[in-house]
Order: structure tokens, then C-alpha cells, then sequence
């Protein structure tokens, strides 16, 4: 069976031929380095059929004999389904058989040949990584190859959604304040210009957002130049409304088209020392540069990463009505659970329904994971029409979602027990993941610590029984921008970012048993002062998220008093907070759910 | 008042315009890059005057008009005083005025000065250093200024101390496996044959000690070749014995003159590929090189710092024979206390006899660190005629010290209350300690964690309450050579090794309060093997010590019963394992200071 893709390839070749190119490699971002790309740049999934609604991780390699598309463990069974007969064949970036992309590129091509890429789709830094291993083996590097606009007949539009002004008000701070501040910070690089390619960087710095362009996140396609010679946004003018426009003509902000950004950037003369991220900028604007490139910029993540106190006030007002919708959902889930016909589909459905109820709320945060029983244990489970169950017997259902407010962005994980009593194994795993949530919800720590630092705290008791989760603990959140971010986590792996005050994270340990249960209990946190003493100023964490855990399956026996009171204090505090936005039988469930635990 | 120093600066400027030297940088360590350096190489000390017993951590530049010797906020004010006079004047090298010494450099010299060092007083990494920077700025590099050849006139001889063998039934590892290891290793890195600089590396692979050399560790001045063409040992003859000489006849190692390396490297032929660590190779080492040299070598440390079950076994004997040393020590004081007469000195003196009164045991690992009261709370504190204070009312003592035996390195931290009862603060600070003992002593972690990951088990009850100590926790210790060696460590600072059973570290979290008191609480630990699951391998920490913490500091009332039970087992462990090498008298001690802690 010969998928259209075996035609895609045929005429990628002939492009390939026609300038000279021995392979070509292709990546699955776009201009501005985004994890989720929009349609426009969704060409390696057109080329090789190997696609979902969500994005997925692959970079091809084509050859004038061999075609290939490199993905993660995560994408092998779906990759080596969806290549079938598309003339591509899957090969395996991580895991035993990994291959090394660039390993392989060097073996395949030879001294005098040329690769090509298109250099808007690569970071200066993997680009410059490519072409070093490239021209030690005699091989050129032509990053000037846009095959989707050569090949790409029916290429979709680039989005056009409109853009509109993220309040004053609930942000805190003036496009002015954050401006001048992003080029202080530049000056500190040496530096007296900055492009800002990512687009939540962009978001942060303009105060504008839109919905649809990117999913799950309401940030909009485009360039900004921050200059002490002027401030220009490059993005597609349809875009703009009236009020976006006043919004930008206060900021003296000139709006020029998307596709003027290099041939502005090609004008800017010597003097202009321009600050690039390398993580973030792509190959193709470094090559249109005309100015004096200084690579840095890493300092707009961390002045994003920290929330300002209007911005924390408003976090507590998204995770009030986040909590709402939650009870509305989970009382939904009793209620009607033993009628046998709950499928996760169906709850993913109610779920975006109640979130999206509420008017500040213009999306979800990501894709909801909801795992019946074994679909739990799937970290990155994603229910769809295939793989969909009905909700029967006794199980745990772990739901993980979040939404995108105009007040902040959530991201929750809560862990039920459902048709029955839990068994006493249920309960001793999930108390041991809550022993872990708690302890590091509950740690004082010295200004300066990093979140490596306390990534144990959340493992230790798990790994006393031998029991482990093999992913990061936590990750930085966005306001109302992505709902990952960094440069802050709480990981295992070393990370050089101290925790402050106004950031962001997760905490979310959990525990997997294969075809059997998945375990997850995440809240929002952040640090906050808890004193000043002798030895220097202490942090704690302050948790964000509102609701209750499953009373039901704590197992209090292999809890201390001081943990127990910890659940106890923080449903007291979910109740105290959401009951005033709950009608009288919402008040009673949440009540309940809210009881002191039982020793 | 001026000092002899003077005089040598003269000589030394004169050697200098001799040489055409716009300036000279000198270090306080030997072309083997030893911590404590002996006489022969302590001509920073002597030019400088800043000068201890022990040595001291200072680096000294001299140009035409200026005369600094840099060094760290321990010895500030031990520098000032010592430099009064000399010519030399004081400059911090860490703390709020810290000054980098390579930047002052650049600053102090022009185009076209040549700076002079004795490059086999500089590692490789630091003369490379110090070489960029100043080529960078149009400055050359003599690394052949051997200043103390020229101007110290009555420059002590090098150690002529004796070799032993360091039996093969005590190591349990042949000379030839550990040689062969190495030199595998090294062609894991594309060499064919290794220079070993570093003492603990040489005495490690020739199973070879002396006593003398350097202060504290068994080790040996040498140089050692492990090539496939031969292996030899650079070493002055007059320390080779006929068991020696028998030993190095047995393992195809030929003997030569210390001096004779550096032309023996000269003549090696290009074919020779020779594996230097630049961060323990002499630069004065490299410059004579006449083979292809190729850096890397971190794995012999990494080989040494695996002890094998022979060692392992051989170690508990060593702690054996430590923890009966301490019972009889803590007797003496607890007997003498009332009296009125005992001193930090004394008692200095008590400890080093009742550990040498054992014949395995050779030397103390360091300089015993006994502390009363606020000197507890100087972390590096060491008792001299100045300092020296008589055991009076009632206080903490803080008893930090360890033994070189033949059947491993010990070192062990107790703190205990004498006259009359702790104070609630103090039983409170020394539980929160213990705490953070037990916590890392028993927790379970997974193959591939890495100390860092670790560490804040052990902080975080001081944590919790504001307090904090600014140490690492735990250091890697030798078998029966140095102390503190690499690579494996548990600090808050990021640290890329595994920790693997075979591995032997300190646990040693502490509080320190100026001038009240200080409390550390140490123990040398191993990992061995936990379980295996269907998560992996996981290990747990064995504890090697053996003495009984103070029962009197516990206050049970914040412990739990896991960590009460913990103590109770570590004591009854220890009173087993001691009470057979005791007599009647002191059984009877040790059996008072092991009953369980009262709840």
C-alpha cells in the first residue's frame, strides 16, 4: 500500500537534486523554536505521515536512497504504524537501538557534498552542532533549503487569529516596565539591542495574547525587536484590531510585517549589538543578521519566571475557579459512575466544558490526561477514540489538566478511587507519593537552593520501599502563557536556578504500575519568605491549587501527626476558599471530601 | 620591624631581572599537586612568612614593586599578622573584596612582559589558565622559573623516608591488577600509557606507603609510568628497602631516580600515547613531554575509590580498634573532667597516644579537631598554645579525629555535654543533627544517584526550623592514604558520580553557633545492595563508625520511632562489635553508654 507521501518524496528528491543537496534534514518546529508547532510549519508531519492532533517529535532525514524519521520512545509503536508505505522508515533517537542523528548524517554523506535545512526550523545552537560535525568530515551545510515552500503545494496559512490586550490590571506591570527591563538586563550581556524569537517571551513582553494560533497556549506568531533605537513587533497585520493597536501605539511599538524580520535585521548597522538566544533563535535570522551578534539572553525566561504580586493575587482568583469546575467534575464522576456508561473521552469532554464555563478561561492548559485503571500508568496517556474505555468495576482514575485563565494558568493532577473500597496496595502507594508531596510542600530551605536540591524529598519514601517515578517532580508554569516554562524545576537532574519567590512550579510525584494503576499528585507552588534568622533568609513553599485529595485512599497508619495535619489544614483551606463560589449541594460534597482524615 | 623575608624578596627580584620577569607567581603545593606539600616544597611559606605547621593555602605574586600573597578567608587574619614586615602584603581571595589573581595580573603587566612560575608547581589546568589569559593580553609565560632552586639557600632535602609493603592480604588486590586496570582504562581513552602524579594514585597502585613524607597520609613523593612497554617508579633511592626492592623486582618495576622523569618523558617516542590529568599533572611535566600527550585520567581516582570486599572486611577491623581508642578516650575525659585540668591540648595529646597504641595504626588522618564550647563552633578549628582553654562548667566538647591504620583511614566526629545536664537548646540542636544523620544513613536510593541528589536529607530538619551548617556532608575517604579523596562526595554542589557500593564517605551534618557551641555528628558510611525491584536496583547505606552517640543530647520527644529505633540499633551494633576487645571495666562503660534512648 503506497501512501501519497512516496509523491512528497519523489519531488523533495528532485528539489534536492535541482540545488546540489546530497540529504536534507528536517525538524518538526518552527521559526520561533515552539514545542507545539501551528499547521503552517507542520511540514515534516505532511512529508511523512507520521502526525497526530497534538504535534509529535520527529526529524527526517532524506537521502537520494535512504528516507528516514528519527522519534522517541514514546511515538515507536505509532511511528513504525503511520510510516508504513510512506517510503520513510523509523529510526530510534533514544533507547537501546538509539542512533545518533548527526553519527549517521556524517557516515552517509561524503567529503565535497552539501545537506541542506531550512534554517528557520533549526536553533543557532543544534544548527552549529550540525554544520561543525558536517565540515570535519569535508561536508558543507546549506541552511537556506525552504523545501515546504518549494514542495508543499497545498500548504496551510500561517494562523490569523486576532490578538488581544492581556489587562494591565491583572498583569501588574506596564509593556514599558518589562521592555526597559528586558534591555537593562541586555546591557548586562553587552548588548544594546534584543530579539525576542519565543513566543512566549513575546507574549510576556507585550502583554498581548490570542487564542488558536498555538494550542493550549494563547500566545500568537511573530518577532519582537527591543532597541534603545526603537521597539518593532513583526507579525502578520491581520492580527492586529483597533485596540491592539492603541495597546501598541502606547508603547510607541511599530508593527511591521512578519516576513520584514530579515530583511530589518540584514539593515541594522555594526554598531547594533544584538543579544540572540541560541537555544531559542533560529539558524535563519542569525544568517540575516547584519549587526554584531551577542549570544545570550537566557535572562528573559528568569525576569518571565518571576510572577509579581498582581500576578499571585490573580493566580489564587484562576485557582478558585479551577477548583470549582473540579468539584463540579468530580461529583459528576460519582454521581454518575455506577450507571457503567463514563468513558474518558466522555469525562475529557465534561471537564473542558466546566473549565471553559467560566468566562476568563479561553482554553485548556494541555491535551487532559484521564487514565482509567492501566491508561494511569501511561505517563503521557492521551485517551482517544482507539484506546477509550468505559469506567467499570473498582479502579483509580487519575486525571491531569489544567486550564489556560486570563487570571493564571493551572495544572492539577488528582488521583480517585472509584466502584469500591481502594485495596490496602492502592492506599500504601498513594500515601507514600502524598508523604513525598508533602514533604517537599512542607521544607524550609536557604535563599540559593536549586531545585535539584530538594527533588529527594519528594522520592524518598517511594525509594525506601524500592518504588520510583522516572520523571521530573516539577516544572515551571507560565501565566497565562505556556504551562511549561523555565528556567526553573525540580528535578533530579542538575539545574543551576535558585528558587524565588514569584515563581511557578509543579510538585508531582507519582508511582506506575504497568496495566495496573497510575498514581499522580500535583499542585502549584511557589516559594515564599518563611524568616530571617542567624543563618541567613529561609524560603518555603506556598501551595496555589484548590481541592481536595481522595480521603479514601490515605493510609494514616504509615502517616506522622504532622503529615496527617498537613492534609488536614489544606482541605480546611480548600473549603474555607471555594465554598463561597459553590451552591448548597456543591457546599455539602466539598464538605465531605474535606473532613478531617481518620486515624 | 622588618623580617628575613625581606632579604629573599631582594634575591628574588634580582633572579627575577636576571631572567627578564616583569613578574613571578608562586603556589604553596609540589609537582604532585598535594594538599600539604612537605618542607622541601614550602617555599611559598618561607618567602612569604605566612606559615603554619599544618601549611597554609596562599599564592604569592611578586613584580618590580609589588609583593602579594593571596589567600582565603580562614587565614585572613593569620596572613595579616604574618606578613607584617616581610615586604608581602595580604590580599583576599574569596569573600566581598576578593581579588582574582589572574585578573590583577593582566591589570600589573603590558605588552610584550614575560610572567615567570616553576611550572612544576602548577597544574597543566592552571598554568593554562593563567597562559589564555595573559597571551590574551600580549603577555608571554616562563614556565621554567624554578625561584627556590635559586634563591632559598638552605632549601630542605626531600623526604628520605622508607617504603613498605602494604600487604597484599590487607588490599586484596596484586599490584599487576591494579596496573593492568589502569592501563585498560587508559585505552578506554585512546592512550597506551599513563603518568600517575598524584601520591594517593601511586600509593594506591604500588601497594606501596611510608610514614613521613606528607603529613597524615601514608603517601610517598614519586612519580609512577605504567606503559606497555615497562612500568616505573620514579623515586629517590634511599626510601627503597630490600622488601621493597623484592615487591617492585615481583611487578616488573623498574626503579629510577626521582629526578630522572622529566628526561625519561623527553625520550618517549611519538607512538607513546601518554595519559596526563591536567588537573594533577605539573605543567613543568607536560612542557618536557616528548610522546603524544593526551589528557584525561580521572579514573584512577575512580578506580581507588572502589575498595574491594577485602578492604571493606580490613576496615571494619580498623573501626574496631578506632571505637575501642574512643572508649577509652571518653573515659579518660568523663574520669578527669572533675578535676578541673583537662585542655583541648592535652586532650589533643591523650587521643593521638591511645590510637598509637595499637600498632596498626601509623598516624592520625588529620589534625585532630577538639573543640569546647565555641571552639566547637569554628568548623577548621585546632587548638594551639594560643587558643588552648581548660574543660570548665558546663559545655559541649566536639571531638572530630581519625587514625591512618593499615586496615583503612578512619574518621569520626562525636559531641558530647560534660558538666552537669544539656540544656534543652542544646539536646534540641544535636536531635535536629542526628535527624539529618539517621535520614541519609537510612534512606534507599537507586543506581545511578548521585550525592548531590542526597544531601539535603541530611540538612533538612535544621532547615525547618531557620538554621543551616555551610559544609558539605560528606567526603569521600581514602584506605589507608588520604582522607579526602574524589571523586565521590555528598554535598549541596553538583557532584556527576554514582554513588557505588565500595565507596566509602563521611556523613557528617553539624550546627555551629559562635562562640556558644558546635555540634557535629559523623559517621563513615558505604552503599551496598538494597534490593533489586521492578523499578531497578536500589542501594542503602551501611555504617562503618563504631561509638555511641552522646544518649544525654537526644531529646525523643521530636524523634520518631524509626529514628529511635535507629540509634538503639546503631548502639547495640557497636557494643557488640567493641565489647569483646574490652576489659571489664570499660564493657561496662560502653554497656551504660548503649542502652536505649529513654522516650
Amino acid at each position: 500500500m503506497q501512501k501519497p507521501n512516496v509523491k512528497y518524496l519523489a519531488d523533495l528528491r528532485q528539489a534536492m537534486a535541482s540545488k546540489g543537496l546530497a540529504a536534507v534534514v528536517i525538524t518538526s518546529t518552527d521559526p520561533h523554536q515552539s514545542e507545539n508547532a501551528p499547521a503552517h510549519w507542520r511540514g515534516r508531519e505532511w512529508l511523512t505521515g507520521f502526525a497526530s492532533v497534538n504535534g509529535t517529535n520527529g526529524t527526517a532525514v532524506v537521502t537520494a536512497d535512504e528516507a528516514l524519521c528519527w522519534t522517541d520512545s514514546r511515538y515507536f509503536l505509532q511511528a513504525e504504524e503511520q510510516l508504513q508505505g510512506t517510503g520513510f522508515k523509523m529510526m530510534p533517537e533514544d533507547g537501546p537501538d538509539a542512533v545518533d542523528l548527526i553519527d549517521w548524517l556524517v557516515e552517509h554523506t561524503s567529503e565535497g557534498q552539501t545537506v541542506g535545512i531550512d534554517g528557520m526550523t533549526f536553533s543557532i545552537s543544534f544548527a552549529q552542532r550540525l554544520e561543525q560535525e558536517l565540515n570535519d568530515n569535508g561536508v558543507k551545510l546549506n541552511t537556506d533549503f525552504p523545501l515546504f515552500d518549494i514542495i508543499w503545494k497545498e500548504r496551510p496559512a500561517r494562523p490569523e487569529n486576532k490578538l488581544f490586550v492581556h489587562d494591565e490590571a491583572v498583569v501588574g506591570e506596564t509593556v514599558d516596565s518589562k521592555m526597559n527591563r528586558v534591555l537593562a538586563e541586555a546591557k548586562g550581556e553587552l548588548a544594546n539591542a534584543v530579539l525576542l524569537s519565543s513566543l512566549d517571551d513575546i507574549a510576556w513582553a507585550t502583554n498581548l495574547r490570542t487564542a488558536g494560533d498555538i494550542a493550549f497556549s494563547p500566545i500568537f506568531v511573530s518577532f519582537l525587536y527591543i532597541g534603545e533605537d526603537g521597539r518593532i513587533l513583526f507579525v502578520d497585520e491581520k492580527k492586529i484590531t483597533p485596540e491592539v493597536k492603541r495597546h501598541l501605539d502606547t508603547y510607541n511599538i511599530e508593527v511591521r510585517p512578519y516576513d520584514a524580520v530579515k530583511e530589518f535585521l540584514a539593515g541594522l548597522p555594526k554598531v547594533t549589538r544584538l543579544l540572540l538566544d541560541p537555544e531559542k533563535t533560529a539558524r535563519g535570522i542569525y544568517d540575516a543578521v547584519g549587526c554584531t551578534p551577542v549570544f545570550g539572553g537566557a535572562m528573559v525566561s528568569k525576569l518571565k519566571s518571576i510572577k509579581n504580586s498582581t500576578m499571585l493575587a490573580n493566580i489564587a482568583k484562576a485557582m478558585e475557579k479551577d477548583g470549582v469546575a473540579l468539584v463540579r467534575f468530580f461529583m459528576h464522576v460519582e454521581k454518575e459512575f455506577p450507571k457503567g456508561e463514563l468513558t474518558e473521552v466522555g469525562l475529557e469532554k465534561v471537564l473542558t466544558a466546566l473549565r471553559a464555563a467560566d468566562e476568563s478561561c479561553v482554553d485548556n492548559s494541555f491535551a487532559p490526561i484521564i487514565g482509567w485503571k492501566g491508561h494511569g500508568a501511561i505517563v503521557h496517556y492521551e485517551a482517544t477514540a482507539e484506546t477509550d474505555v468505559t469506567l467499570e468495576g473498582h479502579g483509580l482514575l487519575l486525571v491531569d489538566s489544567g486550564g489556560q485563565y486570563i487570571y493564571g494558568t493551572t495544572d492539577i493532577t488528582r488521583t480517585v478511587s472509584l466502584g469500591g473500597d481502594p485495596t490496602p496496595e492502592e492506599r500504601h502507594d498513594f500515601t507514600l507519593v502524598m508523604k513525598g508531596h508533602i514533604a517537599l510542600s512542607s521544607v524550609h530551605f536557604p535563599q540559593g537552593t536549586t531545585g535539584h536540591q530538594l527533588d529527594v524529598l519528594a522520592r524518598q519514601f517511594l525509594w525506601n520501599e524500592g518504588k520510583a517515578y522516572f520523571h521530573g517532580t516539577g516544572h515551571g508554569v507560565g501565566f497565562f502563557i505556556n504551562c511549561h516554562e523555565g528556567p526553573q524545576s525540580i528535578r533530579l537532574n542538575q539545574n543551576p536556578t535558585p528558587l524565588e519567590p514569584g515563581m511557578v512550579m509543579s510538585n508531582e510525584p507519582g508511582i506506575y504500575l504497568a496495566d495496573r494503576y497510575g498514581i499522580r499528585c500535583e499542585n502549584l507552588i511557589t516559594p515564599v519568605v518563611a524568616e530571617d534568622t542567624d543563618f541567613g533568609r529561609f524560603y518555603k513553599f506556598e501551595t496555589l491549587t484548590l481541592f481536595p485529595f481522595d480521603r479514601s485512599l490515605f493510609d494514616t497508619s504509615i502517616m506522622s501527626e504532622a503529615e496527617i495535619k498537613w492534609v488536614d489544614d489544606y482541605h480546611t483551606l480548600v473549603r474555607n476558599r471555594l465554598t463561597p463560589y459553590l451552591n448548597e449541594e456543591e457546599a455539602r460534597w466539598l464538605a465531605d471530601k474535606t473532613q478531617p482524615l481518620k486515624k
